[in-house]
């Protein structure tokens, strides 16, 4: 945990964004994965960890902010519990360290907000994305869970608060880079012909989990890098593959790192696979030079589009102007995601929150429908303080080349015969974290191989 | 999977015995962490495999039995799906390999449940454990969820047919066994004084997974062996500690393995080590001798803690007479949980449909109300074809001695003097898994080493 102060701060400042009300933030529970007592390990909710720093299971906290009251909600320990679980710090000593006085059961958490209710106070409360959360919610505030409506003043505090990093806050996220960075060397180090994606999965995670630090999310790892979110992980590595591999560790203390590298299963890259590398590296740093405070994602998301745009037409694949191609969406047949989004407590920094608030702005809302673009997290003017993930990509797949080609899709912008000898190319995707400072931005966590140069390196110093 | 034919012969046995009605089946989602799209990898339900055997989440069924119709309902991928998790077999291609015909898109699912209510057909369904399921199943069934009501008729059908295990269940249970063996092989080889508990947590989930097979359970790996579900593994294995370690695997399929042992950190344990050790493992052949159909597991326990008991008696820290001891329920100071439980699909079979059903019958309820029989899961007659642990274990539980002294709770049968000397002992458990056979019973699974000896002798060979 961070400082009591640390907490009491956070809270405090949020105070001041909200001007009237009760606001209810709810913990996680330990998740069932076969039967109730059988559970995934614990994640504590990341707003909850953020103003509360407890990571315990059954929690709930509120901010009373007209009459000035912070309570934490739980149950002490019982002998049948200590029995099975042993002696832990108890919830009174565990509020101590989040700056808490005033601790109370959780079955006293029903009446106070009845009270707050019968006052007429207003309960905020933040959307719910535990299924457990939704039935509790709606059985406090008498609602029916299809009729819960999370407050939007209370987003918009907390996203406003949370968007922009501590100090603190950058050292852990560097903490995450420094432990997914060993993740991405020891992946470049053991993958070899012969090994299955799954094998390199597990020897990541378990470098992590030897740290006590979790994945901050399913590891992608996978010969086809093509798919997105790729979790088959039962393909064996042969010579000529590239292997993708995008995972990122999670600290004790809840904060992300998000990396992804793309190398050769052998010693090099193929010639083909190397130009198509170096697009996406090119678009990768033009997007890199854009970062600074003030200018929007959504203007770094289509220069890097352009980018990639241009290398794609030296190498005879597109056609025209690229400009004109990126503004007609012709780039989502190679790159049909986001450049990136925010990242700190979460991998997506508060997802659960709603891109629109988190990315976005009432004056420049998300384009929801657009392919492409309705997969950018992240639109808004970057600030001083903003940790985002920059992550162009060429994603070659089969099924959307057909779907374009039979309608012959954009053909002015593509050569789809030169397409098609594409094929079975997979994909590349490069991804590094940076700090919006107030210039300009920072690489966070150590520097990794990136050029096809360095990687090649790396991988003929370790591969026989 | 099986083959159609299993699923379709069980769906039909299943049929057999539930009169008449409609019979619904939810699969399990996959669970957030901290964010909707960011999830636990997926568990499918237990039940759903058993009759159904597609490990995908989003799915439900139903067997009509009145108009003899078996449904499966989910949606296809569309192209945004497969642009982001790649071409996948199909749900009718996953249907087929079930034997089921009929399979239709999810909305379909209410329209039909609303067909059958309006016909006056009962809508059977088992008690949801996932709250995903549980408003899901509100939902659909136009009833709060504090009034939802599981099928007892239901609940024994299923019972009464996963309690009995098929011979290719036995080979998965076996397949789940020699990986777990690995796992405790592996930790004996590893383990030494100066490691972490959580190294050997690790290098046993990182050993199943290589082999594609999950752990069936969050593992115990611990040198606080007397807390009885204890996750914390941050302690450092010092010379003169037991590591106690209660792991298993779970096949691809599905299927569980429950191991326990108790192994020194150093080459060998101490006197009172082996002293407690031994009485354990008596405690342990005991039970196991009088595994065979027709007895019941309560009388097994009994037995199994009168031999623990007459064990204490012999090292001083208990006294009087053994049978009267457990009568009193004294032995509980020392083994305050149950000998054992069934085994199968889940490392608790079929605890979401309720211990009752499962490990008792109405003739013969569970005690839910004394210490130690509270917690013992399984009470009633054994069958040929059911799987169950044996695990009796010593356990010093300081807060519990503590709490017993200050009342001089069954002074009779404790030394108190004694006990306390043990304060700082820990615990020791031994645990393999058993079919009843049609005389007997059988060990499934490889050998592990299980006596004191055999255990240093591994020990020895392992430990520098």
């Amino acid at each position: 945990m961070f400082s009591a102060q640390t907490y009491q701060q956070r809270r405090s400042k949020l105070l001041e964004n909200v001007e009237s009300g009760l606001l209810l933030f709810l913990g996680n529970i330990e998740n069932p994965i076969n039967f109730e007592h059988n559970t995934y390990a614990f994640r504590q909710d990341s707003t909850f960890l953020y103003y509360f720093g407890i990571k315990e299971p059954n929690l709930a906290a509120i901010i009373d902010v007209d009459n000035q009251r912070t309570i934490v909600f739980g149950n002490e320990l019982n002998i049948d519990q200590i029995v099975w679980m042993g002696r832990q710090e108890t919830l009174r000593e565990k509020c101590d360290k989040a700056g808490v006085v005033d601790c109370q059961p959780f079955s006293a958490l029903g009446d106070y907000l009845d009270k707050a209710a019968l006052s007429g106070q207003r309960v905020h409360y933040l959307p719910p994305y535990q299924s457990f959360n939704k039935i509790l919610l709606s059985d406090l505030l008498h609602t029916p869970i299809a009729k819960l409506t999370a407050s939007v003043p209370f987003i918009k505090a907390v996203v406003a608060q949370r968007a922009i990093k501590e100090e603190q806050e950058i050292v852990q996220i560097e903490e995450a880079l420094r432990i997914s960075v060993d993740m991405h060397l020891l992946a470049m180090k053991i993958s070899k012909p012969g090994m299955k994606e799954m094998e390199v999965a597990n020897a990541i995670r378990h470098l992590a989990a030897d740290q006590a630090a979790p994945l901050a999310y399913p590891p992608i790892v996978t010969i086809r890098g093509e798919i997105l979110h790729n979790s088959y992980q039962f393909n064996t590595l042969k010579e000529g593959d590239m292997l993708l591999n995008d995972s990122g560790a999670e600290t004790s203390m809840g904060y992300a790192g998000d990396l992804t590298r793309t190398f050769p299963v052998g010693r090099r890259f193929s010639n083909k696979q190397r130009e198509i590398y170096d697009v996406v590296l090119k678009s990768f740093t033009d997007a890199r030079a854009l970062l600074r405070p003030g200018i929007s994602f959504k203007e770094v998301h289509i220069q890097a589009c352009e980018s990639l745009v241009a290398g794609l037409v030296d190498l005879g694949l597109m056609k025209g102007d690229p400009k004109e191609a990126v503004r007609q969406h012709a780039h989502t047949l190679f790159f049909q995601c986001g450049l990136g989004h925010m990242m700190g407590l979460d991998v997506h920094d508060m997802e659960d929150l709603g891109e629109q608030y988190v990315g976005y702005t009432d004056d420049e809302p998300k384009d929801t429908q657009t392919f492409g673009l309705k997969s950018l997290r992240l639109g808004r003017k970057l600030e001083t303080g903003f940790v985002v993930t920059v992550e162009p990509g060429v994603y070659i797949i089969p099924e959307l080349i057909d779907r374009w080609q039979a309608e012959n899709k954009l053909a002015d912008f593509i050569n789809y015969d030169q397409v098609n000898a594409y094929r079975d190319f997979g994909g590349i995707r490069i991804e590094d974290n940076f700090l919006i400072t107030e210039s300009d931005y920072r690489l966070l966590g150590p520097e990794l191989a990136k050029t096809a140069d360095d990687i090649e390196k790396l991988r003929l110093a370790y591969v026989l």
